[in-house]
């Protein structure tokens, strides 16, 4: 009833909704960056139908506080996400367009 | 190239991956469940193409530790949500299977 | 070795760490902000040592997103507590100061 | 009015709470944990008083669920913070005690 295709959007979109929810506020600054990087393409890939992830955070909006660091926004994220059930895979993505942290389906390469 | 179908079961992944992922490890007890489950179905039902949300926690899972309360856990989730994209409608739910927070696509209603 | 006031004043920083943490980034709208708060303060009151709880979101600062909502963001807190240890209690709070989202002890009261 | 060792302990319990309730959820598994320690503990020594920081997660606790993976669970933490304010530190620890995510103060060396 429902085809892979279907899937696949399906799943990219739990993988983009858990990913944002669950680092969303994490201290971070342009140092860091590469450490929270790799740690959420490291979750992200142990979840299940995720065939390929690519995790960007845009150090441009990185402006410190007064402290020197800020925290992880969602208009930071730049996320590519292939998701593949069966013959269907599915490219989705998370990144800001006009203000807003969009994620949207690219195309079922 | 993208069906409303695929749009709408990509909607429903998102909402379940974000609501776990926001809401898991609140403190919570038998006592104060409604007032998070009303919590979450008001901030899922913000966001765009959500047609319906539905949040139950399992009371029977929220044994107390030494403290008299326990943390909102994966397997206390019983979610059902549907999305809305054209004339496409996707019901999907995450409730726990065999020992696992299932999300799956119940149908196109 | 550890005074009340000073185990006290370590509960308070645990209580306003956590719910920073638990809940920035959940949805947000002038509407929910009041089911949002009324979640806090019951997850929070679950948790040991807390006496006090007043948790309130500044809807000023909700302005509406594309889709007509926001996040709950760390500037928009307005909280305090009190946490009681033994005979002493410590009184802190966590809001907005000069564009950080501050906490602080206001007192032994 | 605060002592330095008051406001050291607080600081302590944020950083301690903040960590909990931001990683807790996370997707993780035995290959995975050692990436994900290392962005806890860059996260946490940005924050303001911070001397030192340690995050172990505890592998024996990371049985794998049906996709081969679990979630970073509140027992799973075994961590020693260190924080300063003027001339006194404070060493705390969150690290499981009968079952129980216990956050403690352990000193002021």
């Amino acid at each position: 009833m429902m085809t892979d295709r279907e899937q696949a959007a399906f799943e990219a979109g739990i993988k983009l909704g858990a990913l944002y929810h669950q680092f969303v506020g994490t201290p971070i600054s342009r140092e860091t960056a590469g450490s929270v990087e790799a740690a959420i393409e490291s979750a992200v890939a142990l979840q299940p139908f995720v065939e390929r992830i690519r995790v960007r955070l845009n150090r441009d909006l990185m402006a410190e506080n007064v402290f020197g660091y800020t925290e992880l926004s969602g208009l930071m994220f730049d996320v590519e996400i292939v998701t593949r059930v069966g013959e269907a895979a599915c490219r989705a993505a998370l990144r800001a367009e006009e203000g807003y942290p969009m994620m949207r389906v690219l195309g079922y390469p």
